[in-house]
């Protein structure tokens, strides 16, 4: 709820778009204009009525935020706007425009239209997961013999190598990559139940449309409305969670590494931008670990929005009464905190500082000469090239996003 | 994290105003300016710097959203401000600019307006929990004798009337407004530590200007900086998120009181506004209880974020990493979603319909003869007539409201 | 943390015994005696010291209850049943107590306890949700043509069938017997990394010993050790979350239906051991809903579980502080939350009382003539005579489950 | 849910106790004893009845593993404990045994039950705070002056003093000390509504018995029932969540000054029992600070409680089905998770080994000659004379507790 100043800062631009009002609204007339264009391949409404509405289903032609308002009274935003969709149908075509939304409901839409905006999402964390494991990997080769301590209960605990670390940390990353793949296979269909649920039964045309539908919007086709069974995309989004949770591992390690008693890391001193980053607005010379910071605050917000979206599983009948609108209102929060996330740790690690000599001097205050540094780097390091092979495998033979649309 | 289409409805434009970029950049000025005009009332600072910089201290002189895109960068807001109220400030006073933030962090001022954002959140909630109350007391009265039934584990269990059912509802709103007051005078207080919490050490003069600002600002002062002890604001937004949950209650019983199959109540079919309400892109006889809705959905969402603000009170050292930046993006959803809900229930029960036939039918369903209507219902009334009297004393000595700046 | 008498009725015994002190004990002798032997079949230790470590693994000859004693002074349950291991060994074979948990390290034992018992829950639970499908699907088919209302909103919206409610009920409990064995699969895997997380680096017999150590505990073998980077077991955890929302939404169903002014459905009175079921304390009349009561709780608490689990994934360098801990912590209630509501909600729908006319008569009542109740009823039952055989499909594909040790 | 074997350390014995099955089951007889007294005084039930059902109001005559297994059965432990009761009584005078739990109903007894429970809990947690700030207050004394960085965004950001972190620390821990008096007096109320609420209602008899039996209770009268308006009782139980979440900012930081690299503090290497703490299964040398390990833990998991508390208050009716259970199961853990961090920071900081080297080191590498060490402690130190003052007297001035019932 409410986009406040206080979470600017952790809503990149880019993905608080995709679940805007403009993109939304496109996305529900995606669904008007292939619901009216499937009906009338199929000859449910007449042909010239589905191209006066698609025709209608231009986005420009609403004002979104007056559509919102309107949505406040009406308690779904379909409501407004298949209204200002039949009027519009309307100045060119007074018959066509009975045939908007025909068979269908609210949640069709809707339902749809997020789906439709949660692809774009996926799109664009995969980008910034990519990214962020090619230099996690990177940093995982150049470091695989760079001596470090290995801690447990944040204690010195033995010697790997910083390379180990960062394969570590970049292996959760690329099953990210697959496991989003997969949930997004399930979850990214269309919804098409019509007011009950009943949208299809015993009526082959009806069964015909949601599939050319699908076709048209690029999406699959359930097995069943999911209106209210809607493990599969509570799937995805505990997917989404997961992936936060592996993120926030490695910005812990970062920040802990990155203390000003440790030292042993530090975020780039000039962004992608060429400005300064991280600075303080009382300690000139003080450098701030902006990315962990945001990657820290992001990720401590997805796991009670993931909590919100399981409680909302309760959903009552034949549409939830609340509960579906506080998934759905929840929903965007799980994206967005995971994009900001991995925008930010990517940011950081392209142009990571290392301080190797700082990590030997903690191995030399911790064991001295109790510990046998080559020898457990070379075997770190003999991990880390195994492991690197293996993920640039698994990289390679990812599955098609099905986020891909072209 | 991000105000999406999903949760427009859920975020009424007042409350939102409250948390946005414009109100709250012009909070930070406030602290700013309030800042300067103490220093300098304590010779810290040349009074005629107080003069220049309190002058620039007008939100209308700068972009707020390029102060936000300039925090993303920062990692804070009040770095790009300071920058831009210095440049403000020596465009007309060189020497001025020098004194701006002095003594002063980011903290201080973030934290502050934070505080005067909540202010304004917590007068509109108070304005909305009084009207419902008052609804809902007009209700008990009207409907002291009413009878209904009395259902545990949502079977019949005997007969109360509704006015008992209102009465009860009402307590913890009453209630609310009560300890949001005390929790209130807690929390709304300056922060005022400077950039490691040493403003005001062993220093007269600063201690006077904390003394002052907080005069200035009408706002508490705390017995020592709480940047990294916040427990009493954290207080606060706990005692919203119970407010909510005692909203929810009074949701939860009207959703299952409008049910189709029981019938007993029904929200108002138009709203305030003289339009339509709770109708329905399919059907166009449907009366769906929106209210009942929004407050259901609101509500849903506070616990998460009280959660996640509790979890965020491990604040590491002298300012949190990643875990005062949570806390703060989380705030605004627990005033905002105790807001959305309450006005919800307010427009509900302000036009509510009660169909006392329905009522009795559900008894003599359940019971038949077997029950003493009369006698139970006359025990209700009696309890809902000593309740009123002490609830409509509880109002009128409610505490003065801290969030009252006149 | 803690088992209060306040959710006794929530944890079944047989779950309950799964993550209880000897069971999971016993999980840890069963590690270490799989590590002895494969160190042994290796060479890396001698065969005679694996001998007598094995034969030392037996629950039997341990005080659980001493062990958890010791577990809060040491911090970690591994190192007193080490202690007491070695002490065990050493009385019949000094050498070989030397050889005792070899290389290894506390996380590894408890992580791997933690898989063998998981497994045990796992199958416990897909027993409960295979019978509790299989009632479904029966009362689907028995009332493929029984007309009840499609209420959306909680409203009226049209009708369907009793058994369409029931068939999609099913579908998320066949789904999730499938995605269960899917992430069990990859999250039921040996944990073997040693005190530094480079166990098996650079040594053919470590990385041999890993493997035949899975074999013999009929475990998965990680790409790497997974002991902070724990996606994969997070996200069968998030799996099990979902499942319970897939059950909270039938509880829900069931509660609804099942108040008394709808009555359309009522919990069995007797139990599957012949005594009464759902009395009242003060009302001999009265037939509480306990399954739905049962299962609402129990799916009520597991997303704050869910989330906690996820909040722990921040787990710092090569063992968390706190936060490996938190998430064991938490872990078994996500499985105790599921295996009760699938049980109870099993119950209830095994002995299901259909009150037809109660569902036709608010048909009645809510469209009159007004709707094709006959058309509804035939497309609602073409529908379930679709989907039932797919589901019948579908349970006979599953995939083998991997908790069958068999 | 559950108590496995992973949360053992976190569940000190001496509060699993508190809300185990003998002593909620022993409240729960006191509940009926002091109806039956009270009803016996107000004539409404006969004297010697009173006497027959309080003398078998012993716990010792109960079976309480049997009540609860009864429990799951009934969906309520009142009931199988209320037949019990009548049997017991009945052996001695059948016609008193149709007195017992008059007028009364399950919630009655098992909400009381639980407030006694709470106020023992409360009292543990009170000495336990007692002791820490008194641990804490010491250290601020004695290391007033000791110089140690400043941090901010986990970078050195100037100098204070270890005896201001200390002052910092203790600050919360006094306030909460207050605070939970505050709320438990407004929690610690008897229920006492009847079946349906009416209880006292019309009826001065029925309104003096509850006055005697809070009287003989020692606990404080409600207004009105609370069984589904639980504000009150939900605040404390945020209030307990407040307090662990200033716990785990004093935990943090601990582990963080723990640190191997840092090594400014270290937790005993001998507990109170004189036993070592924080040893490992692999690393002789290793000290492991076990207490911020349990503290971490502990509070990490309190947040999700408070989440799952709040969202129970939607109760439906006059009684919830599901929410009062999953409120009440949820309710232990709260106590139990602040009790176990109270306690492990207490045994810590009562032991606490500080390095003040290190921290001098620290700043001479952070800051060199550029910072004026001794001007900032002197300030540092003087805020500490001031606070250490001012928090001794808010201990002298304690409210008294609602849970001393000497």
């Amino acid at each position: 709820m409410t986009a406040s100043i206080f979470d600017a800062f952790l809503t990149p631009p880019a993905i608080a778009e995709v679940f805007g009002e403009r993109a939304v609204v496109a996305h529900m007339l995606d669904f008007e204009a292939a619901l009216a264009r499937a009906q009338a391949e199929e000859g449910v409404i007449p042909a010239g009525a589905a191209d006066a509405i698609a025709a209608s289903c231009d986005v420009a032609l609403y004002d979104p935020a007056a559509l919102v308002s309107g949505a406040s009274r009406a308690g779904s935003l379909a409501i407004p706007l298949i209204t200002a969709l039949r009027a519009q149908v309307a100045r060119h075509d007074a018959d066509a425009a009975q045939h908007v939304h025909h068979a269908s409901t609210s949640q069709d839409a809707i339902d749809t239209a997020a789906v439709l905006a949660t692809r774009r999402a996926l799109a664009l964390i995969d980008a910034e997961l990519a990214a962020l494991s090619e230099a996690l990997l990177g940093l995982a080769q150049a470091h695989a013999a760079t001596p470090v301590l290995a801690r447990t209960l944040m204690q010195p605990a033995g010697v790997a190598s910083f390379g180990l670390k960062c394969i570590r940390w970049t292996a959760p990353v690329v099953r990210a990559r697959q496991r989003m793949r997969e949930a997004a296979v399930r979850a990214l269909v269309l919804q098409l139940g019509g007011p009950t649920g009943l949208y299809g039964a015993d009526d082959a045309r009806a069964v015909a449309v949601g599939r050319r539908m699908a076709t048209a919007l690029k999406l699959g086709v359930a097995p069943m409305p999911w209106h209210t069974q809607r493990d599969e995309w509570v799937r995805l989004g505990s997917e989404v969670a997961v992936v936060a949770g592996s993120l926030s591992k490695i910005a812990t390690d970062l920040s802990l590494m990155a203390q000003g008693e440790v030292g042993e890391l530090a975020e780039p001193a000039v962004g992608p931008d060429g400005r300064r980053r991280g600075g303080s607005s009382a300690l000139a010379h003080k450098r701030n670990p902006v990315s962990a910071m945001v990657a820290i605050a992001a990720c401590r917000l997805v796991p009670a929005r993931a909590a919100s979206v399981l409680a909302s599983m309760a959903q009552e009948h034949e549409r939830g009464l609340g509960t579906w609108h506080a998934e759905l209102a929840e929903w965007p929060g799980l994206f967005t905190g995971l994009y900001a996330a991995a925008q930010a740790l990517r940011e950081a690690f392209e142009g990571l500082e290392v301080d190797a000599r700082r990590m030997h001097r903690h191995i030399d205050e911790a064991f001295g000469a109790r510990i046998d540094v080559d020898g457990d780097v070379r075997r770190a390091a003999s991990l880390v090239g195994h492991d690197a092979l293996a993920l640039r495998d698994a990289i390679e033979h990812l599955a098609p996003p099905p986020w891909s649309t072209d």
